[in-house]
């Protein structure tokens, strides 16, 4: 996409050797707009965003992973401000348009020396052609890349959004665990930016859940910097342009979701027919999270007491005998009742898809709302038992 | 415990060559409370033991595993209703006075051929001396007996309380899911019983968590038969009796956990310092459920990021800079800063042990809460992936 750059190498930030270092870089200031964890203890590059983003501009942005910056106290504050201010002087920019993220272990302070060396190597590595150095770089448990671009047309000019994540673990709304970051060449004010964002982030990011933990990192970045000449200022503009952030943040979502730490498969969880669109969400969260599902789902069995079970101590008005549960198109649950091994013989084929959805038919209202989840195997525990050794 | 008689057979409702149906008999009726899941996907037995309950009067408590009779509809009340009428008939006393209780898979249709076989003979194993029998055969995937008897004197005359509990998966406050029966010989109304249940199970059972499901056929009785002549009828009478149900519940409590699914470490987690009691609660919850702090435990990591973090994204006012940390008597961080690879070292040796006390100074308040949980094995996962097939 014109006007950016992007590099990725490695600094010696994480004790494997794997890249560690990103830096995506502007040509011209973008505009800029963001949203960050709800966790109450924040990592020090978000305290240190949340101030910066205010300007809603922003022109380079210098990510780490191995190291997550947080709880490291007043050191960490001013080590993220070092760092910005080491990406500016080699940048050649303003210390004000540069944001800092950074994902990793909590607690340990930044190996400042790595940085004092790693960024003015990495602006050397600047490039159009550079976005899969960065995608790797930022990753931490990930076992893969992810990087999602559209493309389409307003008028007759054609724009773009791309979008770049991270994230495997520590994964639950507000926010899902993991960094993101979107570059797109329209022309659009920092509010309209914000405005898109958020809702993009409702339908996705916020949709999603590996293992019920928010991190203190979370960060979701838009960029913004006019180069198609594409201006969303209008209703028919803001539809398209939404459409395709909608798009590219739910692609992202569902790829962090694929690659789960541990995870198998892929799982949607829809529930309709609540009666209140706080049931919805509450009977579908609570599905989603539910550790003895996911480890039923792990199993292939479609073990259908646990979540109607997950349901029911949702909070959500919940009447047993009025359940419908269907696994792909097919029902196993018919106003309460178990339609038999037979039904269950034609579910066992579909549990051993990668990717299956769930529906709970509450049949009490109209609202509807839905989850995306993965399977919960050994090995996440596994990785996470082994995690910081 | 005198006029109480147990029994516990293989009436063959599991597949496993295990004992599955238990009966507990007062030789007269006893005063009785209880204490049902909040899940408003109920079992059965729930439904039927709500109601049963009201007269507080109960002479006769069937329990079967293997099955859990939840999910089942009108089929499922009308067998509930049928074991409660076979118990009845066997004893010569009245049915309004037989309880059921029901554990196991949720879904399935009780197989009422094997009770009809069943309830006829576990009548003739009745005995003073068959409780182990009772205790194992309501297990599911429990891994051994859970009883506990305490007894001490009132006046100058000896009382007991005896607790038998099953339960190590689908266990989360609301309540820990578990079946629990507690029998005394104390004279006592069923008012004051039912408010020293409560009090008793607020401060154990619903203190403890496994993997945060709750399950549908969670159920506290309490029996009390009047045999030792001691009557609980004023202050001091109500404080030691009191004093005696905490500890007998506490005790079950801790088993359950000890014992849950793929358990290696009993932990207990105490918040305090907290503005409030729903500060403290919600902190030492979250951190309790935190599937990342519990692979951790597992892992012997002290990870106080994931620890913190989850009392970050808890609800509970937090100031990171404030946090005490300790694991057992050994702080780990101060006034939010980490004190380095020497302590870290010596909560090492701290984390080998089978039980480990972490305490959350909040630094904000005086208020303190706590919960028991385990940590989180591979086992667990496989537990819970092939629990159905």
């Amino acid at each position: 996409m014109k006007g950016y750059k992007f590099a990725g190498i490695r600094a010696e930030i994480k004790k494997k050797d794997q890249k560690d270092l990103g830096l995506i870089y502007c040509e011209n200031p973008a505009v800029a707009a963001a949203l960050f964890t709800r966790n109450k203890v924040m990592a020090a590059p978000v305290i240190l965003g949340k101030e910066k983003i205010k300007k809603g501009l922003c022109q380079a942005v210098l990510v780490n992973s191995g190291n997550a910056n947080c709880f490291t106290g007043d050191k960490g504050i001013q080590d993220a401000v070092s760092c910005a201010k080491m990406a500016a002087t080699s940048l050649g920019i303003s210390e004000d348009l540069v944001l800092v993220s950074s994902t990793g272990v909590i607690g340990a302070n930044l190996p400042m020396d790595k940085f004092e060396t790693g960024v003015p190597n990495i602006v050397t590595h600047l490039s159009e052609n550079h976005v899969d150095d960065f995608a790797k770089a930022i990753l931490t448990t990930d076992t893969h890349n992810k990087i999602v671009k559209e493309s389409s047309i307003i008028g007759d000019k054609k724009f773009s959004i791309m979008g770049i994540a991270k994230g495997s673990g520590m994964i639950r709304p507000d926010m899902a665990t993991m960094l993101a970051f979107i570059c797109t060449d329209v022309n659009i004010s920092a509010l309209d930016l914000k405005i898109s964002l958020s809702a993009a982030n409702e339908k996705s990011f916020n949709r999603i859940t590996i293992d019920g933990d928010t991190s203190t990192n979370d960060t979701l970045l838009a960029l913004a910097n006019g180069t198609s000449g594409v201006k969303i200022n209008d209703t028919d503009s803001k539809k398209i342009f939404q459409d395709m952030l909608d798009k590219v943040c739910l692609k992202l979502a569902k790829m962090i979701v694929k690659d789960g730490e541990g995870a198998t498969k892929l799982i949607q969880i829809i529930v309709k027919g609540a009666q209140s669109k706080l049931d919805a969400f509450k009977a579908s969260e609570t599905i989603a999270h539910s550790n003895l599902v996911k480890t039923a789902i792990y199993g292939e069995d479609p073990n259908w007491g646990r979540i109607t079970a997950a349901a029911g101590r949702s909070g959500a008005q919940v009447v047993p005998e009025k359940m419908d549960l269907f696994f792909d198109e097919q029902p196993l649950v018919l106003k309460g009742r178990w339609l038999g091994e037979q039904a269950e013989k034609k579910i066992a084929q579909i549990m051993e898809k990668k990717e299956i959805t769930i529906t709970l038919d509450l049949n009490l209202g109209k609202e509807t709302d839905s989850f995306l989840f993965c399977d919960f195997s050994e090995d996440y525990v596994k990785i996470n038992a082994e995690y910081r050794s």
